[in-house]
């Protein structure tokens, strides 16, 4: 059987690996960008069922996307800042495919891509079958995309299908744009007629003010990615693009080929959910608990890291960038980390999108998964991991650990 | 903003049109291969749903394929005769994702697809991305693939990607391939280093004896593809391929492109059905109900039509192949049926791959999601429009009404 060049160029992921020894028992997993399970709320969801299952053809059937889902999903989205037609609203099989259509509605032979130097490696995977050139823009882990740098690029005669961006929690750097630097953003994208990708998974799960979303700010200008994943069940797979209605029809057709429908029966528990009114208090509890697990991964990181590490401070989202001193390269040190320690992350190559220049020593922790009661023994872990591994190298102790967390070996 | 070639090039899909225009109300429809909203198993499937939502996560989060459906549909597909391990079980949201990552698999640029000359369309649509040259061959409508026009191809030098075919209850002619071609297709396929993709999508809707899957007789040539959508329910969106256990690596990568995850909450909800030991008699209370719309459709084509008309006579699946006299063309045809009779199918053309010399008088009518109370009157409907489409057209009437069923005009 001969294979294509795109299946035999694709190498194993990482991050499945990963998922399955990352799920072992006993480890502490902040490798995986998983809500918490315990969060989801299943006795709503099976009242939601109930109702849905109770007549024929009980949701179950093919289907033409729910005209009543997309009208929840403009006043879920009204929760954001954002404003648009139900008729805008482009249903798809999670936000993942959303991407992955979004590459074949726009990119072919030769087209270019921006995308941050440290960019969500689930789209990088979505456009993969069409092969764009990736044009990197340099970002700091803490502040996000550098805009004089993007300036440069697009006034040098970049011309890219799209800019993809999570502005709002970024995975897997954490931070969020600030309100001057969207607006900046924006005026560049008029200038330079730039078409942004806004990638919005987590922008519902802030523990602080957020800025307005870019598609708030210039509809005309982004196209917005939207996922029920993060804040009702990843199972559910249910996403969304907001798109200009001509877009809808080619993205069917595309969407056709993929996978006909998005499950009609998803599509009805997600809208029998969101018609409840639970839907509010329900994102309170999961902002309350996500922002806990937050400031226990932050208090700990104070706690078990000493100042040569680094880390971001997310005010939304479920990710923590980390970044070790240089001389600690996180792919081996999962190895031992899983090893040894029992616990998980992703080494930030994953995301590296230009290896040039980008230190090894980043981790990415994904919070959402790990229950309250087992960040701080996660966080210790992973820095007596790190202990560890400059131990087995002879390297002196750059990374701090505090005398009450000794390490086990 | 500028689209890809192939979304600009696709045109606007006709059997979506007819999906909308056809559940209006009062409308009969044999457009849509649908199984009936009516046979779903609600209440199992409510009992499925409530016993896996009752502990977190409740098959709601992300996670590897489920090993125990593996098994579970190891066993279904025994009731086939097939014969394999969980290990070579890839699964995917409904058969079509099957078909469009078997395209992404298996085809790159030139490379030639084998279809039959009226082939199912969901296939053709899952490798436009891929744009193979699609290597038609003719097919009789009433017995299947051309094995002596195959024979012939092959030994002059085609040398397809693979070969796409239903041999049990075929989309749209509902003919099945008898054991002795199945025999000689296996010869060719040794013969000729063939690859055969089998779409047995209706196989376990069977209503005579059936001859054995093409897997089971040679499962070295044959890719299988399976779904639940016709036997269970089309919204769960759970299909699979059976294929070479080396080939599930790269069919995962390439599925985590396109959407990460078959639903876990579908799949928990597939296992535990299948586990309850129901299947046996949902699959026996199936059978029955599409063996008396079969039943009634021969009938109601028996007693509405004359001698100018054919049709097949389905042993297993959905779809009756219906050819009217030429002079009529089943497109604008379709028009006047919806207008003026409320009655729906699909017409021959869409399936039609190579459309030299294929008489436009063709019908498929899907009786899988009409009523049986309906299936006469929806026929006579059909006998109806097409004799009114001959006299608006000053024709002969050569479509025979019997008196009995007068026009309604």
């Amino acid at each position: 059987m001969h294979l294509s060049a795109l299946a035999a160029g694709m190498r194993p992921s990482l991050l499945r690996h990963l998922l399955a020894r990352a799920s072992a028992p006993g480890v502490i997993s902040f490798a995986v960008g998983v809500p918490d399970g315990e969060l989801f709320p299943r006795e709503d969801l099976a009242a939601a069922t109930a109702a849905v299952l109770a007549s024929p053809p009980g949701g179950l059937q093919y289907g033409v996307p729910l005209p009543a889902l997309k009208e929840r999903l403009v006043e879920l989205m009204s929760l954001r800042g954002l404003s648009c037609r139900p008729e805008q609203i482009f249903l798809c099989s999670g936000a993942q495919q959303g991407l992955k259509l979004l590459g074949e509605l726009l990119l072919g032979p030769g087209s270019h891509v921006m995308v941050e130097e440290v960019a969500y490696d689930g789209m990088r995977i979505a456009v993969s079958a069409e092969n764009p050139r990736l044009l990197s823009v340099p970002t700091d882990p803490w502040e996000g995309i550098d805009l004089d740098a993007l300036e440069e690029r697009l006034a040098a005669g970049a011309r890219p299908a799209f800019l993809y961006l999570i502005p709002e929690g970024h995975n897997p750097l954490g931070c969020s744009l600030g309100l001057a630097e969207r607006r900046r953003l924006i005026e560049l994208a008029d200038r330079f007629d730039l078409l942004i990708v806004e990638d919005d998974a987590c922008g519902l799960l802030h523990y602080e003010p957020v800025a307005p979303t870019l598609y708030s700010m210039a509809p005309e200008r982004v196209i917005y990615v939207g996922t029920l994943s993060k804040i009702l069940a990843p199972a559910l797979r249910v996403g969304w693009l907001v798109v200009p209605e001509a877009l809808i029809a080619p993205l069917s057709m595309l969407k056709q080929a993929m996978d006909f429908d998005t499950s009609t029966f998803a599509q009805h528990l997600a809208c029998a959910f969101l018609a409840s009114g639970r839907m509010g208090d329900h994102l309170a509890r999961l902002r309350d608990e996500y922002r806990l697990r937050r400031d226990l991964v932050l208090a700990a990181l104070e706690t078990n890291f000493g100042p040569n590490a680094r880390w971001s401070r997310p005010r939304s989202g479920l990710y923590v960038w980390l970044e070790l001193p240089g001389e600690i390269d996180s792919e081996p040190l999962l190895e031992t980390a899983l090893e040894v320690e029992k616990v998980a992350f992703c080494p930030g190559s994953i995301y590296v999108v230009d290896e040039v220049d980008r230190p090894r020593s980043t981790l990415r922790l994904s919070f959402g998964g790990v229950p309250a009661d087992l960040v701080e023994e996660g966080v210790a872990r992973i820095a007596r991991a790190a202990r560890r591994f400059e131990e087995e190298r002879g390297k002196e102790a750059v990374v701090c650990i505090p005398s009450r967390n000794p390490s086990k070996s």
